[in-house]
Protein backbone atom coordinates (compact mmCIF):
# COMPACT_ATOMS: atom_id res chain seq x y z
CA UNK A 1 0.00 0.00 0.00
CA UNK A 2 1.81 3.59 -0.61
CA UNK A 3 2.30 6.09 1.84
CA UNK A 4 -0.26 8.19 0.45
CA UNK A 5 -3.17 5.43 1.00
CA UNK A 6 -1.88 4.94 4.68
CA UNK A 7 -2.17 8.31 5.62
CA UNK A 8 -5.78 8.55 4.41
CA UNK A 9 -7.05 5.65 6.00
CA UNK A 10 -5.39 7.12 9.19
CA UNK A 11 -6.70 10.47 8.94
CA UNK A 12 -10.34 9.50 7.84
CA UNK A 13 -10.53 6.46 9.49
CA UNK A 14 -12.56 8.42 12.57
CA UNK A 15 -14.77 9.55 9.68
CA UNK A 16 -15.28 6.28 7.67
CA UNK A 17 -16.03 4.38 10.80
CA UNK A 18 -18.66 6.96 11.30
CA UNK A 19 -20.45 6.29 8.05
CA UNK A 20 -20.37 9.45 7.42
CA UNK A 21 -17.88 9.64 4.56
CA UNK A 22 -18.15 6.76 2.65
CA UNK A 23 -20.55 7.49 -0.16
CA UNK A 24 -18.89 10.59 -1.02
CA UNK A 25 -15.12 8.71 -0.61
CA UNK A 26 -16.91 6.55 -2.99
CA UNK A 27 -17.63 9.25 -5.45
CA UNK A 28 -14.77 11.13 -5.46
CA UNK A 29 -12.84 8.14 -5.71
CA UNK A 30 -14.68 6.90 -9.44
CA UNK A 31 -14.15 10.13 -10.54
CA UNK A 32 -10.03 10.06 -10.52
CA UNK A 33 -8.17 9.52 -13.50
CA UNK A 34 -3.89 9.48 -13.29
CA UNK A 35 -1.66 10.40 -15.57
CA UNK A 36 -4.72 11.43 -18.07
CA UNK A 37 -6.31 7.77 -17.60
CA UNK A 38 -9.88 8.21 -16.72
CA UNK A 39 -10.41 5.99 -13.45
CA UNK A 40 -13.66 6.59 -13.03
CA UNK A 41 -16.09 3.27 -13.01
CA UNK A 42 -19.49 4.62 -11.77
CA UNK A 43 -20.79 7.86 -13.28
CA UNK A 44 -23.81 7.69 -15.64
CA UNK A 45 -23.44 9.91 -18.59
CA UNK A 46 -26.42 9.03 -20.01
CA UNK A 47 -29.27 11.38 -19.04
CA UNK A 48 -33.16 11.05 -19.86
CA UNK A 49 -35.61 13.36 -18.81
CA UNK A 50 -39.37 12.78 -17.46
CA UNK A 51 -40.68 11.73 -20.78
CA UNK A 52 -37.56 9.08 -21.70
CA UNK A 53 -35.82 11.44 -24.17
CA UNK A 54 -31.90 11.27 -24.29
CA UNK A 55 -30.38 14.46 -22.44
CA UNK A 56 -27.67 16.19 -24.58
CA UNK A 57 -24.77 15.12 -23.94
CA UNK A 58 -22.02 17.47 -22.12
CA UNK A 59 -18.54 17.40 -22.57
CA UNK A 60 -18.60 14.66 -24.44
CA UNK A 61 -15.22 16.07 -26.79
CA UNK A 62 -13.65 15.00 -23.10
CA UNK A 63 -14.79 11.77 -23.55
CA UNK A 64 -12.54 8.63 -24.80
CA UNK A 65 -12.01 8.85 -28.76
CA UNK A 66 -12.56 6.13 -30.75
CA UNK A 67 -12.34 6.65 -34.44
CA UNK A 68 -13.01 8.97 -37.04
CA UNK A 69 -14.42 7.76 -40.36
CA UNK A 70 -15.01 9.78 -42.95
CA UNK A 71 -17.73 9.32 -45.82
CA UNK A 72 -17.13 12.82 -48.30
CA UNK A 73 -19.75 14.19 -50.16
CA UNK A 74 -17.12 13.88 -53.21
CA UNK A 75 -17.00 9.99 -52.58
CA UNK A 76 -20.63 9.73 -52.19
CA UNK A 77 -22.29 11.84 -55.07
CA UNK A 78 -22.60 15.05 -52.78
CA UNK A 79 -24.67 12.97 -50.34
CA UNK A 80 -23.37 11.01 -47.90
CA UNK A 81 -25.45 9.08 -45.11
CA UNK A 82 -23.70 10.93 -42.23
CA UNK A 83 -21.53 14.25 -43.42
CA UNK A 84 -18.59 13.92 -43.28
CA UNK A 85 -16.03 13.49 -40.70
CA UNK A 86 -17.70 11.22 -37.95
CA UNK A 87 -15.72 11.44 -34.62
CA UNK A 88 -16.99 8.71 -31.98
CA UNK A 89 -16.37 9.22 -28.50
CA UNK A 90 -17.25 5.96 -25.77
CA UNK A 91 -18.37 7.66 -22.46
CA UNK A 92 -15.48 7.26 -19.64
CA UNK A 93 -16.96 5.36 -17.49
CA UNK A 94 -18.21 2.56 -20.30
CA UNK A 95 -14.80 2.22 -21.57
CA UNK A 96 -13.14 1.42 -18.18
CA UNK A 97 -15.86 -1.53 -18.55
CA UNK A 98 -14.73 -2.09 -21.32
CA UNK A 99 -11.12 -2.07 -20.55
CA UNK A 100 -11.95 -4.85 -18.03
CA UNK A 101 -14.68 -6.84 -19.44
CA UNK A 102 -14.22 -6.58 -23.52
CA UNK A 103 -18.24 -5.60 -23.18
CA UNK A 104 -20.83 -2.41 -23.17
CA UNK A 105 -22.37 -2.19 -19.74
CA UNK A 106 -25.70 -1.35 -19.16
CA UNK A 107 -25.62 2.71 -19.77
CA UNK A 108 -23.03 3.03 -22.27
CA UNK A 109 -23.48 6.10 -24.18
CA UNK A 110 -21.68 6.43 -27.64
CA UNK A 111 -21.83 10.12 -29.52
CA UNK A 112 -20.72 10.51 -33.13
CA UNK A 113 -19.75 14.23 -34.14
CA UNK A 114 -20.42 15.23 -37.77
CA UNK A 115 -17.24 17.23 -38.93
CA UNK A 116 -17.23 18.74 -42.69
CA UNK A 117 -14.05 18.62 -44.29
CA UNK A 118 -12.59 21.76 -44.64
CA UNK A 119 -9.33 21.15 -46.76
CA UNK A 120 -8.29 18.66 -49.18
CA UNK A 121 -4.41 19.43 -49.22
CA UNK A 122 -2.73 20.90 -46.53
CA UNK A 123 1.39 20.78 -45.72
CA UNK A 124 1.27 17.15 -44.95
CA UNK A 125 -0.25 15.94 -48.45
CA UNK A 126 -3.56 15.53 -50.12
CA UNK A 127 -5.95 13.75 -47.97
CA UNK A 128 -9.09 15.50 -46.23
CA UNK A 129 -9.18 17.53 -43.05
CA UNK A 130 -11.65 18.49 -40.34
CA UNK A 131 -13.37 21.72 -41.11
CA UNK A 132 -16.67 22.69 -38.85
CA UNK A 133 -19.01 20.61 -36.42
CA UNK A 134 -22.18 20.14 -38.12
CA UNK A 135 -23.95 17.97 -35.35
CA UNK A 136 -24.07 15.23 -33.21
CA UNK A 137 -25.98 11.66 -32.72
CA UNK A 138 -25.77 9.26 -29.90
CA UNK A 139 -26.71 5.42 -29.26
CA UNK A 140 -27.22 4.54 -25.60
CA UNK A 141 -27.37 0.73 -24.48
CA UNK A 142 -29.57 -0.07 -21.18
CA UNK A 143 -30.90 -3.15 -21.16
CA UNK A 144 -34.22 -2.13 -18.73
CA UNK A 145 -34.80 1.08 -20.71
CA UNK A 146 -34.81 -0.34 -24.05
CA UNK A 147 -35.48 -4.20 -23.66
CA UNK A 148 -37.39 -4.30 -26.91
CA UNK A 149 -34.54 -2.94 -28.92
CA UNK A 150 -32.09 -5.26 -30.76
CA UNK A 151 -29.44 -6.07 -28.47
CA UNK A 152 -30.53 -2.86 -25.83
CA UNK A 153 -29.43 -0.19 -28.18
CA UNK A 154 -31.39 3.47 -28.46
CA UNK A 155 -30.30 5.65 -31.43
CA UNK A 156 -30.61 9.70 -31.17
CA UNK A 157 -29.80 12.80 -33.77
CA UNK A 158 -30.06 15.45 -32.12
CA UNK A 159 -31.57 18.45 -33.85
CA UNK A 160 -28.86 21.10 -33.69
CA UNK A 161 -26.15 21.98 -30.65
CA UNK A 162 -29.19 23.73 -29.16
CA UNK A 163 -31.11 20.74 -28.45
CA UNK A 164 -31.79 20.04 -25.18
CA UNK A 165 -33.28 16.46 -25.80
CA UNK A 166 -33.82 13.56 -28.10
CA UNK A 167 -36.22 10.81 -28.57
CA UNK A 168 -35.37 7.67 -30.16
CA UNK A 169 -35.49 6.68 -33.83
CA UNK A 170 -36.84 3.79 -35.07
CA UNK A 171 -35.15 0.42 -34.96
CA UNK A 172 -35.12 0.20 -38.66
CA UNK A 173 -33.77 3.97 -39.12
CA UNK A 174 -30.16 2.97 -37.33
CA UNK A 175 -30.36 -0.15 -35.12
CA UNK A 176 -31.32 -2.41 -38.07
CA UNK A 177 -27.97 -1.61 -40.14
CA UNK A 178 -25.73 -1.26 -36.89
CA UNK A 179 -26.77 -4.80 -36.19
CA UNK A 180 -26.45 -6.33 -39.53
CA UNK A 181 -23.18 -4.47 -40.38
CA UNK A 182 -21.28 -4.04 -37.30
CA UNK A 183 -18.62 -6.05 -35.97
CA UNK A 184 -19.31 -6.76 -32.60
CA UNK A 185 -22.58 -6.09 -30.69
CA UNK A 186 -24.02 -2.94 -32.83
CA UNK A 187 -20.55 -1.02 -32.51
CA UNK A 188 -18.58 -0.95 -35.80
CA UNK A 189 -15.36 -2.14 -33.63
CA UNK A 190 -13.85 -2.92 -36.94
CA UNK A 191 -13.29 0.91 -37.89
CA UNK A 192 -12.03 1.31 -34.33
CA UNK A 193 -9.11 0.49 -33.30
CA UNK A 194 -8.87 2.07 -30.08
CA UNK A 195 -11.92 0.00 -28.94
CA UNK A 196 -9.73 -3.29 -30.75
CA UNK A 197 -6.63 -2.38 -28.46
CA UNK A 198 -8.42 -1.92 -25.53
CA UNK A 199 -9.91 -5.06 -25.20
CA UNK A 200 -8.74 -7.17 -22.52
CA UNK A 201 -6.19 -9.68 -23.72
CA UNK A 202 -5.20 -6.89 -26.35
CA UNK B 1 -18.84 25.28 0.61
CA UNK B 2 -20.28 21.27 -0.20
CA UNK B 3 -20.70 19.04 2.84
CA UNK B 4 -18.35 16.71 1.27
CA UNK B 5 -15.21 19.80 1.11
CA UNK B 6 -16.45 20.53 4.70
CA UNK B 7 -15.99 17.16 5.78
CA UNK B 8 -12.76 16.64 4.06
CA UNK B 9 -11.15 19.70 5.86
CA UNK B 10 -11.81 18.47 9.60
CA UNK B 11 -10.55 15.04 8.93
CA UNK B 12 -7.85 16.14 6.89
CA UNK B 13 -6.75 19.64 9.31
CA UNK B 14 -4.69 17.50 11.40
CA UNK B 15 -2.62 16.18 8.70
CA UNK B 16 -2.49 19.19 6.85
CA UNK B 17 -1.28 21.20 9.47
CA UNK B 18 1.63 18.58 10.13
CA UNK B 19 2.80 19.52 6.11
CA UNK B 20 2.74 15.70 5.84
CA UNK B 21 -0.33 15.28 3.41
CA UNK B 22 -0.27 19.07 1.09
CA UNK B 23 1.44 17.76 -1.93
CA UNK B 24 -0.62 14.85 -2.00
CA UNK B 25 -3.47 16.61 -1.48
CA UNK B 26 -2.91 18.60 -4.29
CA UNK B 27 -1.78 16.02 -6.98
CA UNK B 28 -4.74 14.27 -6.46
CA UNK B 29 -7.13 17.20 -6.64
CA UNK B 30 -5.47 17.65 -9.79
CA UNK B 31 -5.72 14.66 -11.42
CA UNK B 32 -9.79 14.81 -10.54
CA UNK B 33 -12.48 15.21 -13.34
CA UNK B 34 -16.39 15.66 -13.27
CA UNK B 35 -19.12 14.31 -15.48
CA UNK B 36 -15.68 13.13 -17.86
CA UNK B 37 -14.76 17.04 -18.21
CA UNK B 38 -10.87 17.23 -16.79
CA UNK B 39 -10.33 18.99 -14.41
CA UNK B 40 -6.53 18.55 -13.87
CA UNK B 41 -4.36 22.06 -14.40
CA UNK B 42 -1.19 21.21 -12.27
CA UNK B 43 -0.20 17.26 -13.93
CA UNK B 44 2.85 17.01 -15.97
CA UNK B 45 2.17 14.83 -18.87
CA UNK B 46 5.45 15.14 -21.02
CA UNK B 47 8.62 13.33 -18.97
CA UNK B 48 12.02 13.06 -20.09
CA UNK B 49 14.83 11.44 -18.98
CA UNK B 50 17.89 12.80 -17.56
CA UNK B 51 19.43 12.62 -21.44
CA UNK B 52 16.63 14.90 -22.31
CA UNK B 53 15.21 12.35 -24.45
CA UNK B 54 11.13 12.29 -24.53
CA UNK B 55 9.58 9.23 -22.49
CA UNK B 56 7.23 7.70 -24.38
CA UNK B 57 4.40 8.99 -23.55
CA UNK B 58 1.47 6.76 -21.87
CA UNK B 59 -2.65 6.65 -21.66
CA UNK B 60 -2.74 9.51 -24.07
CA UNK B 61 -5.53 7.79 -25.82
CA UNK B 62 -7.37 9.18 -22.98
CA UNK B 63 -6.33 12.35 -23.22
CA UNK B 64 -8.34 15.02 -25.72
CA UNK B 65 -8.76 13.98 -28.99
CA UNK B 66 -8.44 17.26 -31.22
CA UNK B 67 -8.54 15.98 -35.07
CA UNK B 68 -7.89 13.07 -37.16
CA UNK B 69 -6.55 14.14 -40.67
CA UNK B 70 -6.41 11.80 -43.30
CA UNK B 71 -3.61 11.43 -45.97
CA UNK B 72 -4.43 8.24 -47.34
CA UNK B 73 -1.51 6.19 -50.04
CA UNK B 74 -4.12 6.24 -52.88
CA UNK B 75 -4.08 10.16 -52.69
CA UNK B 76 -0.57 10.56 -52.46
CA UNK B 77 1.18 8.58 -55.12
CA UNK B 78 1.33 5.74 -52.34
CA UNK B 79 4.07 7.24 -50.26
CA UNK B 80 2.42 10.40 -48.15
CA UNK B 81 4.36 12.16 -45.39
CA UNK B 82 2.70 10.47 -42.54
CA UNK B 83 0.64 7.13 -43.45
CA UNK B 84 -2.53 7.44 -43.05
CA UNK B 85 -4.57 8.73 -40.21
CA UNK B 86 -3.70 10.91 -38.24
CA UNK B 87 -5.15 11.04 -34.57
CA UNK B 88 -4.28 13.93 -32.55
CA UNK B 89 -4.81 14.18 -28.93
CA UNK B 90 -3.04 17.05 -25.94
CA UNK B 91 -3.13 16.21 -22.79
CA UNK B 92 -5.64 16.91 -20.37
CA UNK B 93 -3.85 19.74 -18.22
CA UNK B 94 -2.70 21.57 -21.35
CA UNK B 95 -6.08 21.50 -22.95
CA UNK B 96 -7.56 22.74 -19.13
CA UNK B 97 -4.61 25.83 -19.56
CA UNK B 98 -5.64 26.32 -23.55
CA UNK B 99 -9.73 26.44 -22.62
CA UNK B 100 -8.89 28.88 -20.24
CA UNK B 101 -6.05 31.16 -21.95
CA UNK B 102 -6.30 30.09 -25.70
CA UNK B 103 -2.41 29.47 -25.50
CA UNK B 104 -0.41 26.12 -25.73
CA UNK B 105 1.36 26.28 -21.80
CA UNK B 106 4.98 25.27 -20.97
CA UNK B 107 5.04 21.26 -21.04
CA UNK B 108 2.46 21.10 -23.71
CA UNK B 109 2.73 17.96 -25.24
CA UNK B 110 1.02 17.03 -28.34
CA UNK B 111 1.24 13.12 -29.47
CA UNK B 112 0.12 12.43 -33.15
CA UNK B 113 -0.83 8.39 -33.54
CA UNK B 114 -0.39 6.99 -37.03
CA UNK B 115 -3.59 4.21 -38.24
CA UNK B 116 -3.53 3.09 -41.43
CA UNK B 117 -6.68 2.73 -43.63
CA UNK B 118 -8.20 -0.29 -43.32
CA UNK B 119 -11.22 -0.08 -45.24
CA UNK B 120 -12.49 2.70 -47.79
CA UNK B 121 -16.43 1.32 -48.11
CA UNK B 122 -18.80 0.20 -45.02
CA UNK B 123 -22.23 0.67 -44.26
CA UNK B 124 -22.14 4.24 -44.29
CA UNK B 125 -20.91 4.63 -47.44
CA UNK B 126 -17.66 5.20 -49.32
CA UNK B 127 -14.58 6.86 -47.85
CA UNK B 128 -11.72 6.39 -45.23
CA UNK B 129 -12.09 3.50 -42.59
CA UNK B 130 -9.16 3.56 -39.81
CA UNK B 131 -7.14 -0.10 -39.56
CA UNK B 132 -4.74 -0.82 -37.87
CA UNK B 133 -1.96 1.99 -35.25
CA UNK B 134 1.01 2.27 -36.90
CA UNK B 135 3.14 4.51 -34.38
CA UNK B 136 3.46 7.96 -32.62
CA UNK B 137 5.25 11.33 -32.69
CA UNK B 138 5.28 14.02 -30.17
CA UNK B 139 5.85 17.55 -29.76
CA UNK B 140 6.72 19.34 -26.85
CA UNK B 141 6.56 23.45 -26.48
CA UNK B 142 8.89 24.08 -23.27
CA UNK B 143 10.14 27.63 -23.35
CA UNK B 144 12.84 26.75 -20.71
CA UNK B 145 14.00 23.05 -22.27
CA UNK B 146 13.81 24.14 -25.78
CA UNK B 147 14.48 27.98 -25.48
CA UNK B 148 16.61 27.79 -28.59
CA UNK B 149 13.74 26.23 -30.98
CA UNK B 150 11.22 28.03 -32.84
CA UNK B 151 8.27 28.89 -30.78
CA UNK B 152 9.82 26.82 -28.06
CA UNK B 153 8.33 23.46 -29.75
CA UNK B 154 10.45 20.18 -29.92
CA UNK B 155 9.36 17.47 -32.31
CA UNK B 156 9.94 13.63 -31.33
CA UNK B 157 9.07 10.15 -33.53
CA UNK B 158 9.37 7.07 -31.53
CA UNK B 159 11.23 4.40 -33.62
CA UNK B 160 8.02 1.75 -32.37
CA UNK B 161 5.73 1.10 -29.46
CA UNK B 162 8.81 -0.48 -27.51
CA UNK B 163 10.33 2.19 -27.83
CA UNK B 164 11.11 3.79 -24.23
CA UNK B 165 12.21 7.36 -25.50
CA UNK B 166 13.21 9.47 -28.40
CA UNK B 167 15.53 12.63 -29.18
CA UNK B 168 14.52 16.12 -30.99
CA UNK B 169 14.32 15.63 -34.78
CA UNK B 170 16.34 18.63 -35.93
CA UNK B 171 14.23 21.88 -36.48
CA UNK B 172 14.43 21.44 -39.99
CA UNK B 173 12.38 18.30 -40.10
CA UNK B 174 9.26 19.07 -38.32
CA UNK B 175 9.72 22.85 -36.79
CA UNK B 176 10.34 24.57 -40.02
CA UNK B 177 6.93 23.22 -41.82
CA UNK B 178 4.97 24.10 -38.86
CA UNK B 179 5.75 27.07 -38.26
CA UNK B 180 5.48 28.22 -41.89
CA UNK B 181 1.92 26.38 -42.23
CA UNK B 182 0.21 25.46 -39.07
CA UNK B 183 -2.47 28.42 -38.24
CA UNK B 184 -1.37 29.14 -34.68
CA UNK B 185 1.81 28.45 -33.01
CA UNK B 186 3.35 25.91 -34.90
CA UNK B 187 -0.12 24.11 -34.22
CA UNK B 188 -2.31 23.05 -37.46
CA UNK B 189 -5.27 24.58 -35.39
CA UNK B 190 -6.85 25.08 -39.12
CA UNK B 191 -7.28 21.19 -39.27
CA UNK B 192 -8.63 21.14 -35.30
CA UNK B 193 -12.19 22.04 -34.55
CA UNK B 194 -12.12 20.83 -31.34
CA UNK B 195 -9.24 23.55 -30.68
CA UNK B 196 -10.99 26.13 -32.19
CA UNK B 197 -14.13 25.41 -30.38
CA UNK B 198 -12.53 25.39 -27.07
CA UNK B 199 -10.88 28.23 -26.84
CA UNK B 200 -11.57 31.33 -24.57
CA UNK B 201 -14.69 33.16 -26.08
CA UNK B 202 -15.88 30.51 -28.72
Amino acid sequence: MSQFKKMMLVGLTPLLLSGLLVGQVNRVSAAQHQNGQHKNTETTFAHFNKSGLLLMPKNYREWIFIGSPVTPKDMNDGNPAFPEFHNVYIDPASWAHWKKTGQFRDGTIIVKELVSVGAKQSASGNGYFQGEFLGIAATVKDSKRFAERPNYWAYFGFNGYQSKSAEPQPDESCNACHQANAAEDNVFIQHYPVLRAGKPGK
